[in-house]
């Protein structure tokens, strides 16, 4: 059935069938600290799985540490939802005051001093002179000088004012569509989302001021709540694993996604830009 | 109010104030062909509007007219909605013949022999040696040696089976997350979505094999109708406008796409994908 056939072509156009070199051992696979993942649900079952990068942005990752301790998301909204942009949610109406210990006015974490991915893309983007992954499971770019997390699909950053704003982390959004680029260090990127940004991508898309904010408040979705997984009882604790990015076989794994392979693929494209190779993670068993 | 400020940053970063030089003179902006504009209605008056290729895709555009002629597409469905990549549309079920005169198997117009682009972004991307814009509004790469139509956001492609099948233009798909850039010049693109496009990618996605099949027929998404605006009453017909590309003006509005600019943003980027830099085209007054 082309149905079938065209599903399959389709299954190697998103995820190619690895050479061996390019499978993981088991041992590749590590658990994520539950102190990393930010748990968000919605009505209906649905649940949005966020790891935090203490290491790239500390202060609003401390933040939105304590902003989850504190509740402070529990019944705020996702109130902008911008086609080809971002999913942003916190206070919509910017009556709520900050719980003791937030920070308001972080400082500007938008880039860091080491670059010290483990692996190479083969072509460099037009946004870096350089791009790979960490041996922890991050998408890095640099330009030789600094570090930085880049805008890709998924990526969950700190909606902030003008300067010299850099955001609370109160309020977030989450990439839904081409990678916005031209907003890497200008703006601090504080996780990726794992699990979920379907609940997130598939909302209708918000009207007001050609912006994506929802016209009615009534339009806006409600957050029931947002926890750390380290705060949640153990049973009900999601668990992730990043896959380990410092061995052979990852570096395989970069070729495969920079080379799609036949049947599906005859030019295999000689490259790949960080965002079309976003570091494997998966549950834990 | 925070919020309205955050929009106002936002505004900034999706679309920013751009300098004078770059304005448009009103004779800029140029008709779309009746022909090329292909309308896509599903219930509740959603519309979906793409801007075909025929210069890029003859074979597979002629067929796409046939089909659409033959009213081919009225009463099928969108079966697919693959998250952070395409919804797919046309017969799920492979049952239906194609009209007289439609090409089973076109030629591989996966790329042009003549690259004619009148822009030339400042750095080049991972998947080229060069990008830029035509004078008629279509983003092109290049590697020095043919052209092609890259795989941005909104763009529509023809869903094929396992080589040497290049699809009949009866399956069709739109992107709707990163640039799936590894797929350029090994499908055949056929137009962009002008319009509408928060239609397909706001759908539910599906689960089926993780490829974002509709796992029952009844989740999929019926097509009222696909009709060439040049079929339609004149009175309905969508009428829409690219902004010429070959002058100082547009010249001036790629850079300040690569260079976004104060109050929001303090580091400009000094380039742009060509998918952050797509023509602008807007409805006829």
């Amino acid at each position: 059935m082309l149905t079938s056939l065209i599903a399959l072509a389709f299954q190697a156009a998103a995820a190619p069938p690895a050479p061996k070199a390019a499978d993981p051992l088991p041992a590749d696979w590590k658990p994520i600290p539950a102190a990393e993942l930010l748990v968000m649900k919605l009505a209906d079952e649905r649940q949005v799985v966020i790891r935090l990068a203490p290491r790239y942005a500390p202060v609003h990752v401390a933040n939105i540490r304590k902003l989850a301790s504190a509740r402070w998301w529990d019944g705020e909204t996702i109130y902008r939802v911008h086609d080809n942009y971002v999913v942003q949610w916190g206070d919509a109406t910017e009556k709520k005051a900050l719980p003791a210990g937030v920070i308001a006015q972080p400082p500007a974490e938008y880039d860091w001093p080491r670059y010290d991915a483990v692996t190479r893309l083969t072509r460099i983007d037009p946004y870096s002179t350089s791009t790979g992954h960490s041996a922890d499971g991050w998408p890095l770019a640099t330009n030789g000088m600094v570090a930085w997390l880049p805008h890709c699909y998924g990526m969950v950053g700190v909606a902030r004012d003008l300067k010299p704003s850099t955001g609370s982390g109160g309020d977030l959004y989450a990439v839904i569509g081409h990678a916005p680029r031209h907003l890497d260090r200008n703006i601090a990127i504080v996780g990726r989302v794992l699990e979920g940004i379907e609940h997130l991508s598939s909302l209708p898309r918000g009207t007001e001021g050609g912006l994506g904010l929802y016209k009615e408040a009534s339009q806006r979705v409600p957050i029931i709540s947002v926890r750390l997984a380290s705060e949640l009882p153990e049973a009900s604790q999601p668990r992730f694993e990043y896959r380990a990015a410092n061995n052979a076989r990852f570096a395989a794994w970069v070729k495969a996604r920079e080379n799609r392979e036949p049947p599906f693929f005859e030019l295999p494209a000689g490259g790949s830009d960080i965002c079309n190779a976003m570091p494997p993670v998966r549950r834990a068993s």
